[in-house]
């Protein structure tokens, strides 16, 4: 193991530590944000930062940094306090990856990239079409994070769509089985395979696999 | 496709609706946080909620609940502002899985567990020596997150532990040649494979691959 200091990181060239810190937390989940501006302009960005912050209520975050790409989508969420979020498939990880590029305001990634809007009846942010799995949520707070500038973004989860043999027994959610990818470091992209599911541990007794509907095998 | 409203999720009983909306966020990073409370008792808590906050400084970030089985990290962490973040590799991700059961606070999971505490010099919190890449990191802050009562821990890299060969030319971790696991949901793991690393997106031009060190293909 070779052990790498702050100032070693500091000493880095900027896009070799941004690549090197991006990978230090871990598989990153893989989403595109769909947002429209009041006039209905639709806009997509690909964000690898959305993240589980509760089930009661069902509560997402995710930070966004408002001089990024990024920053249409952070303006269309505090002008209408609904976004989406969709889950990248491994079918259209490319064309995800794509609304990534810094396009004029007035262009929509939608159609830049080659992905679809669709429309819940009476939401106003758009839905990705392709995507496996889209999340309507309902702006909850926007907070700045001092230490950097950036932005962490609460939402409620107003309605989900997803085929329903992906939704299980026990409510558990096979990504797998929906092509879902996982994202590491700015620009890597995996398609994964599952080891096990496992049963809820308790002190002094073994843990046991559980098939996918949270049965013991 | 199925579409679930907010009410439907309201009517789930609460273990599915857990599964069910732990999985909305994607994939998710695997990690164990190493602590140690000031008489240097250890503790070992994996955590699916460690996220990217930013490059420059180095942040990172975790939601923790107080009152779940991760409040000994919390107040270790509190108590002596350092901690270790340490991906889960394939060869231990059960024994990682077992440190989410509730032990008691003078039992450390690494004992329990099986897993081998490690140090760096100077540095009061563990690692987990059988983790492929490790991160000590200094407590920046803790913020109440006030919709639903977790805390969203915010740390700054101090070093990083992690083998030679794993870091590319251009500061990409390899993380799949790690073998390091992702999560969905509360107890799903998974083996990831590298779809491709793709160049940063501009408009009007096509993405193209990269190898692993960042050079076109």
């Amino acid at each position: 193991m070779k052990q790498f200091s702050l100032n070693d990181l500091a000493r880095m060239e900027k896009p070799q530590r941004v690549h090197f810190v991006n990978a230090l937390s871990g598989f990153k989940s893989a989403n595109i944000i769909g947002t429209a501006d009041r006039k209905q302009n639709t806009n997509a960005a690909i964000v690898s930062s959305v993240f589980h912050l509760g089930s009661n209520p069902p509560l997402l975050g995710m930070i966004l940094r408002p001089h990024s790409v990024a920053r249409h989508t952070l303006e269309n969420i505090d002008e209408t306090g609904v976004y989406t979020v969709n889950h990248v498939g491994e079918s259209f990880y490319q064309q995800a990856h794509q609304t990534s590029a810094r396009y004029d305001r007035t262009q929509s990634e939608f159609d830049a990239c080659g992905l679809t809007a669709g429309y819940v009846d009476g939401f106003h942010a758009p839905y990705v079409v392709e995507s496996p799995l889209q999340v309507g949520m309902k702006l909850v707070e926007i907070t700045p994070i001092q230490h950097n500038g950036t932005e962490l973004v609460i939402g409620e989860v107003e309605w989900v769509r997803v085929a329903e043999s992906c939704v299980k027994d026990d409510g558990f959610l096979d990504l797998a089985a929906n092509n879902t990818v996982a994202v590491s470091g700015l620009d890597s992209y995996y398609r994964t395979e599952r080891l096990a599911r496992l049963s809820y541990a308790k002190p002094d007794q073994p843990l046991t696999e559980l098939d996918l509907d949270g049965k013991k095998r």
